[in-house]
Protein backbone atom coordinates (compact mmCIF):
# COMPACT_ATOMS: atom_id res chain seq x y z
CA UNK A 1 0.00 0.00 0.00
CA UNK A 2 1.71 3.24 -0.83
CA UNK A 3 1.94 6.31 1.12
CA UNK A 4 -1.00 8.09 -1.17
CA UNK A 5 -3.30 5.50 -1.28
CA UNK A 6 -3.41 5.70 3.16
CA UNK A 7 -4.18 9.17 3.02
CA UNK A 8 -6.45 9.66 0.27
CA UNK A 9 -10.27 7.68 1.55
CA UNK A 10 -11.59 9.57 4.51
CA UNK A 11 -13.22 7.66 7.59
CA UNK A 12 -13.53 10.40 9.29
CA UNK A 13 -13.43 14.40 9.56
CA UNK A 14 -11.86 16.54 12.62
CA UNK A 15 -15.34 17.60 13.51
CA UNK A 16 -17.01 14.12 13.47
CA UNK A 17 -13.68 12.89 15.62
CA UNK A 18 -14.10 15.75 18.32
CA UNK A 19 -18.06 14.93 18.28
CA UNK A 20 -16.93 11.20 18.95
CA UNK A 21 -14.86 12.00 21.75
CA UNK A 22 -16.76 14.21 23.46
CA UNK A 23 -19.44 11.82 23.46
CA UNK A 24 -16.99 9.29 25.05
CA UNK A 25 -16.46 12.47 27.42
CA UNK A 26 -19.86 12.63 28.82
CA UNK A 27 -20.26 9.49 29.17
CA UNK A 28 -17.04 9.17 31.39
CA UNK A 29 -18.37 11.82 33.13
CA UNK A 30 -21.20 9.85 33.97
CA UNK A 31 -19.59 7.25 35.36
CA UNK A 32 -17.30 9.19 37.61
CA UNK A 33 -20.52 10.73 39.01
CA UNK A 34 -22.17 7.25 39.67
CA UNK A 35 -19.28 6.16 42.21
CA UNK A 36 -20.14 6.93 45.62
CA UNK A 37 -17.60 9.39 46.86
CA UNK A 38 -15.31 7.19 49.33
CA UNK A 39 -15.12 4.23 46.91
CA UNK A 40 -14.32 6.80 43.91
CA UNK A 41 -11.13 7.54 45.65
CA UNK A 42 -10.99 4.31 47.20
CA UNK A 43 -12.31 0.95 45.70
CA UNK A 44 -9.76 -1.41 43.31
CA UNK A 45 -9.63 -4.58 41.90
CA UNK A 46 -6.29 -6.50 41.57
CA UNK A 47 -4.00 -3.98 42.93
CA UNK A 48 -5.20 -1.55 40.52
CA UNK A 49 -5.53 2.57 40.77
CA UNK A 50 -9.12 3.76 41.95
CA UNK A 51 -11.23 5.42 39.75
CA UNK A 52 -10.30 8.63 40.88
CA UNK A 53 -7.13 8.17 39.89
CA UNK A 54 -7.96 6.85 36.41
CA UNK A 55 -9.56 9.98 36.07
CA UNK A 56 -6.81 12.51 36.73
CA UNK A 57 -4.93 10.70 34.51
CA UNK A 58 -7.42 11.07 31.74
CA UNK A 59 -7.41 14.72 32.71
CA UNK A 60 -4.15 14.96 32.88
CA UNK A 61 -3.63 13.76 29.23
CA UNK A 62 -6.49 15.32 27.01
CA UNK A 63 -6.05 19.14 27.90
CA UNK A 64 -2.21 19.42 27.88
CA UNK A 65 -1.42 17.09 25.01
CA UNK A 66 -3.39 19.20 22.60
CA UNK A 67 -1.86 22.09 24.24
CA UNK A 68 1.55 20.93 23.80
CA UNK A 69 0.60 19.97 19.72
CA UNK A 70 -0.46 22.98 18.79
CA UNK A 71 1.76 25.19 20.55
CA UNK A 72 4.74 22.39 19.86
CA UNK A 73 5.43 21.97 23.60
CA UNK A 74 7.15 19.12 25.09
CA UNK A 75 7.07 19.14 28.50
CA UNK A 76 6.92 15.98 30.12
CA UNK A 77 3.60 13.84 31.09
CA UNK A 78 2.66 14.46 34.81
CA UNK A 79 -0.38 14.11 37.33
CA UNK A 80 0.78 16.26 40.00
CA UNK A 81 -0.97 19.65 39.11
CA UNK A 82 -4.19 18.59 39.63
CA UNK A 83 -4.27 16.57 43.13
CA UNK A 84 -8.69 16.63 44.18
CA UNK A 85 -9.90 15.69 47.53
CA UNK A 86 -13.51 15.25 46.06
CA UNK A 87 -15.72 14.03 43.21
CA UNK A 88 -16.78 17.61 43.06
CA UNK A 89 -13.33 18.52 42.46
CA UNK A 90 -12.99 16.10 39.71
CA UNK A 91 -16.26 17.02 37.74
CA UNK A 92 -15.05 20.71 37.62
CA UNK A 93 -12.22 19.79 35.94
CA UNK A 94 -13.52 17.42 33.74
CA UNK A 95 -16.00 20.17 32.49
CA UNK A 96 -13.30 22.88 32.37
CA UNK A 97 -11.19 20.17 30.15
CA UNK A 98 -14.49 19.62 27.95
CA UNK A 99 -13.59 23.64 26.37
CA UNK A 100 -9.55 23.81 26.58
CA UNK A 101 -10.17 20.29 24.37
CA UNK A 102 -12.38 21.90 22.09
CA UNK A 103 -10.08 25.10 21.88
CA UNK A 104 -7.20 23.46 20.99
CA UNK A 105 -7.91 20.57 18.83
CA UNK A 106 -9.84 23.31 16.44
CA UNK A 107 -6.52 24.38 15.88
CA UNK A 108 -4.60 21.14 14.40
CA UNK A 109 -4.90 21.35 10.33
CA UNK A 110 -5.74 18.34 8.31
CA UNK A 111 -1.68 17.98 7.17
CA UNK A 112 -0.68 18.68 11.21
CA UNK A 113 -2.91 15.06 12.07
CA UNK A 114 0.06 13.51 9.71
CA UNK A 115 3.19 15.08 11.20
CA UNK A 116 4.32 12.80 13.70
CA UNK A 117 4.87 14.36 16.91
CA UNK A 118 7.19 13.52 20.32
CA UNK A 119 4.39 13.80 22.44
CA UNK A 120 5.46 14.60 26.31
CA UNK A 121 8.98 14.14 25.02
CA UNK A 122 8.41 10.58 24.89
CA UNK A 123 5.66 9.82 22.67
CA UNK A 124 6.51 10.07 18.89
CA UNK A 125 4.20 8.89 16.43
CA UNK A 126 1.48 10.73 13.99
CA UNK A 127 -1.26 13.50 15.57
CA UNK A 128 -3.78 11.08 14.51
CA UNK A 129 -2.72 8.35 16.10
CA UNK A 130 -1.49 10.25 19.59
CA UNK A 131 -5.12 11.57 19.59
CA UNK A 132 -6.95 8.14 18.85
CA UNK A 133 -4.70 6.90 22.17
CA UNK A 134 -6.49 9.44 24.31
CA UNK A 135 -10.06 8.01 23.20
CA UNK A 136 -8.77 4.56 23.52
CA UNK A 137 -7.10 4.89 26.78
CA UNK A 138 -10.38 6.65 28.08
CA UNK A 139 -12.54 3.88 26.95
CA UNK A 140 -10.16 1.12 28.19
CA UNK A 141 -9.79 2.62 31.84
CA UNK A 142 -13.76 3.79 31.81
CA UNK A 143 -14.05 0.25 30.70
CA UNK A 144 -12.81 -0.97 34.02
CA UNK A 145 -14.89 1.45 36.03
CA UNK A 146 -17.30 -0.26 34.43
CA UNK A 147 -16.34 -3.53 36.29
CA UNK A 148 -15.76 -1.25 39.67
CA UNK A 149 -19.29 -0.31 39.76
CA UNK A 150 -20.35 -3.83 38.98
CA UNK A 151 -18.63 -4.99 41.88
CA UNK A 152 -19.78 -2.68 44.04
CA UNK A 153 -23.74 -3.97 43.14
CA UNK A 154 -24.18 -0.96 40.64
CA UNK A 155 -25.34 -1.10 37.01
CA UNK A 156 -23.50 1.15 35.02
CA UNK A 157 -24.47 3.40 32.21
CA UNK A 158 -25.57 2.20 28.70
CA UNK A 159 -22.21 2.24 26.86
CA UNK A 160 -24.03 3.56 23.59
CA UNK A 161 -25.35 6.49 25.36
CA UNK A 162 -22.91 8.99 25.02
CA UNK A 163 -24.99 12.44 24.96
CA UNK A 164 -28.04 11.56 27.59
CA UNK A 165 -27.99 13.51 30.03
CA UNK B 1 -21.25 24.08 12.32
CA UNK B 2 -22.37 23.55 8.97
CA UNK B 3 -22.55 20.18 7.32
CA UNK B 4 -19.72 21.34 4.75
CA UNK B 5 -17.35 22.15 7.42
CA UNK B 6 -18.35 18.51 9.53
CA UNK B 7 -16.76 16.65 6.53
CA UNK B 8 -14.02 18.61 4.87
CA UNK B 9 -10.71 18.39 7.11
CA UNK B 10 -9.95 14.72 7.35
CA UNK B 11 -8.56 13.45 10.82
CA UNK B 12 -7.84 9.97 9.56
CA UNK B 13 -7.84 7.30 5.93
CA UNK B 14 -9.67 4.53 6.17
CA UNK B 15 -6.66 2.94 5.43
CA UNK B 16 -5.51 4.08 8.84
CA UNK B 17 -8.64 2.99 10.89
CA UNK B 18 -8.40 -0.78 9.70
CA UNK B 19 -4.73 -1.01 10.38
CA UNK B 20 -5.45 1.07 13.92
CA UNK B 21 -8.67 -1.09 14.62
CA UNK B 22 -6.13 -4.41 13.60
CA UNK B 23 -3.98 -3.32 15.75
CA UNK B 24 -6.15 -3.62 18.63
CA UNK B 25 -7.97 -6.80 17.05
CA UNK B 26 -4.18 -7.95 17.73
CA UNK B 27 -3.98 -6.88 21.38
CA UNK B 28 -7.10 -8.31 22.09
CA UNK B 29 -6.22 -11.80 20.85
CA UNK B 30 -3.20 -11.77 23.03
CA UNK B 31 -5.56 -10.76 26.06
CA UNK B 32 -7.57 -13.84 25.46
CA UNK B 33 -4.52 -15.85 24.89
CA UNK B 34 -3.16 -14.56 28.08
CA UNK B 35 -6.21 -16.43 30.08
CA UNK B 36 -6.09 -19.70 31.71
CA UNK B 37 -8.38 -22.06 29.94
CA UNK B 38 -11.09 -22.60 32.57
CA UNK B 39 -10.58 -18.99 33.63
CA UNK B 40 -11.36 -17.60 30.08
CA UNK B 41 -14.96 -19.60 30.16
CA UNK B 42 -15.92 -19.07 33.27
CA UNK B 43 -14.13 -16.60 35.69
CA UNK B 44 -16.29 -13.37 36.57
CA UNK B 45 -16.77 -9.88 38.70
CA UNK B 46 -19.90 -8.77 39.64
CA UNK B 47 -22.11 -10.79 37.52
CA UNK B 48 -20.24 -9.70 34.26
CA UNK B 49 -19.93 -12.75 31.17
CA UNK B 50 -16.60 -14.19 31.39
CA UNK B 51 -14.56 -12.97 28.85
CA UNK B 52 -14.62 -15.85 26.03
CA UNK B 53 -18.64 -14.86 25.98
CA UNK B 54 -17.30 -11.25 25.31
CA UNK B 55 -15.05 -12.54 22.89
CA UNK B 56 -17.65 -14.37 21.00
CA UNK B 57 -19.55 -11.17 21.26
CA UNK B 58 -16.68 -9.17 19.08
CA UNK B 59 -15.88 -11.82 16.47
CA UNK B 60 -20.52 -12.14 16.26
CA UNK B 61 -20.46 -8.19 15.60
CA UNK B 62 -16.87 -7.13 13.35
CA UNK B 63 -17.51 -9.81 10.04
CA UNK B 64 -20.74 -9.83 10.27
CA UNK B 65 -21.44 -6.57 10.30
CA UNK B 66 -19.11 -5.37 7.93
CA UNK B 67 -20.55 -7.95 5.66
CA UNK B 68 -24.23 -6.60 6.13
CA UNK B 69 -22.99 -3.04 5.25
CA UNK B 70 -21.36 -4.22 1.93
CA UNK B 71 -24.15 -6.38 1.14
CA UNK B 72 -26.84 -4.23 2.79
CA UNK B 73 -28.51 -6.82 4.68
CA UNK B 74 -30.16 -6.26 7.45
CA UNK B 75 -29.99 -9.40 9.32
CA UNK B 76 -31.05 -9.55 13.26
CA UNK B 77 -27.61 -9.79 15.69
CA UNK B 78 -26.51 -12.77 16.75
CA UNK B 79 -24.37 -14.59 18.63
CA UNK B 80 -25.52 -18.33 17.47
CA UNK B 81 -23.24 -19.11 15.36
CA UNK B 82 -20.33 -19.42 17.16
CA UNK B 83 -20.39 -21.50 20.60
CA UNK B 84 -16.69 -22.27 21.04
CA UNK B 85 -15.78 -24.73 23.99
CA UNK B 86 -12.11 -23.73 23.80
CA UNK B 87 -9.42 -21.06 23.74
CA UNK B 88 -8.42 -22.85 20.70
CA UNK B 89 -11.42 -22.34 18.72
CA UNK B 90 -11.96 -18.49 19.65
CA UNK B 91 -8.22 -18.01 18.50
CA UNK B 92 -8.99 -19.87 14.95
CA UNK B 93 -11.99 -18.27 14.90
CA UNK B 94 -10.49 -14.42 15.35
CA UNK B 95 -7.87 -15.15 12.97
CA UNK B 96 -10.07 -16.04 10.33
CA UNK B 97 -12.32 -12.95 10.94
CA UNK B 98 -9.08 -11.02 10.77
CA UNK B 99 -9.03 -11.96 6.93
CA UNK B 100 -12.88 -10.89 6.51
CA UNK B 101 -12.65 -7.76 8.26
CA UNK B 102 -10.26 -6.71 5.70
CA UNK B 103 -11.75 -7.99 2.62
CA UNK B 104 -15.53 -6.41 3.36
CA UNK B 105 -13.71 -3.09 5.02
CA UNK B 106 -12.17 -2.23 1.66
CA UNK B 107 -15.05 -2.44 0.25
CA UNK B 108 -16.71 0.30 1.75
CA UNK B 109 -16.53 3.74 -0.14
CA UNK B 110 -15.81 7.34 1.36
CA UNK B 111 -19.60 8.46 0.39
CA UNK B 112 -20.27 4.99 2.10
CA UNK B 113 -18.98 5.78 5.14
CA UNK B 114 -20.87 9.12 5.66
CA UNK B 115 -24.20 6.95 4.60
CA UNK B 116 -26.57 6.18 7.64
CA UNK B 117 -27.28 2.46 8.10
CA UNK B 118 -29.77 0.07 9.51
CA UNK B 119 -27.04 -2.30 11.34
CA UNK B 120 -28.29 -5.22 11.99
CA UNK B 121 -31.75 -4.05 11.06
CA UNK B 122 -31.12 -2.13 14.49
CA UNK B 123 -29.43 0.73 14.73
CA UNK B 124 -29.34 3.49 12.07
CA UNK B 125 -26.23 5.28 12.29
CA UNK B 126 -23.62 6.56 9.79
CA UNK B 127 -21.56 4.05 8.65
CA UNK B 128 -18.00 5.29 10.32
CA UNK B 129 -20.27 5.61 13.75
CA UNK B 130 -21.25 1.96 13.51
CA UNK B 131 -17.33 0.90 12.69
CA UNK B 132 -16.63 3.18 15.51
CA UNK B 133 -18.68 1.93 17.83
CA UNK B 134 -17.20 -1.92 16.91
CA UNK B 135 -13.77 -0.53 17.68
CA UNK B 136 -14.45 1.66 20.63
CA UNK B 137 -16.98 -1.93 22.47
CA UNK B 138 -13.58 -4.09 21.50
CA UNK B 139 -11.82 -1.89 23.60
CA UNK B 140 -14.56 -1.56 26.23
CA UNK B 141 -14.34 -5.03 26.66
CA UNK B 142 -10.74 -5.86 26.98
CA UNK B 143 -10.21 -3.08 29.58
CA UNK B 144 -12.97 -5.55 31.70
CA UNK B 145 -10.65 -8.31 30.52
CA UNK B 146 -7.57 -6.65 31.67
CA UNK B 147 -9.17 -6.28 35.74
CA UNK B 148 -10.42 -10.61 35.31
CA UNK B 149 -6.78 -10.64 34.25
CA UNK B 150 -5.15 -8.64 37.69
CA UNK B 151 -7.81 -10.28 40.19
CA UNK B 152 -6.06 -13.56 38.56
CA UNK B 153 -2.94 -12.19 39.39
CA UNK B 154 -1.56 -11.70 36.22
CA UNK B 155 -0.29 -8.88 34.39
CA UNK B 156 -2.11 -8.10 31.16
CA UNK B 157 -0.24 -6.83 28.46
CA UNK B 158 0.86 -3.52 27.51
CA UNK B 159 -1.74 -1.38 26.30
CA UNK B 160 0.30 0.60 23.70
CA UNK B 161 1.39 -2.83 21.95
CA UNK B 162 -0.96 -3.17 19.27
CA UNK B 163 1.52 -5.49 16.91
CA UNK B 164 4.22 -6.54 18.73
CA UNK B 165 4.14 -10.73 19.50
Amino acid sequence: MTTTETTTTQFISSAQLLEHWQGHRNLTRRVIEMFPEKELFEFSIGGMRPFAKLAVELISIAGPALKGIVEGQMEEFSEEAFQPKTKEEILAKWDSETEVINHYFNQISEERFQETFNLFGQYEFPVYQNILYFVDNEVHHRGQGYVYLRALGMEPPFFWERFSL
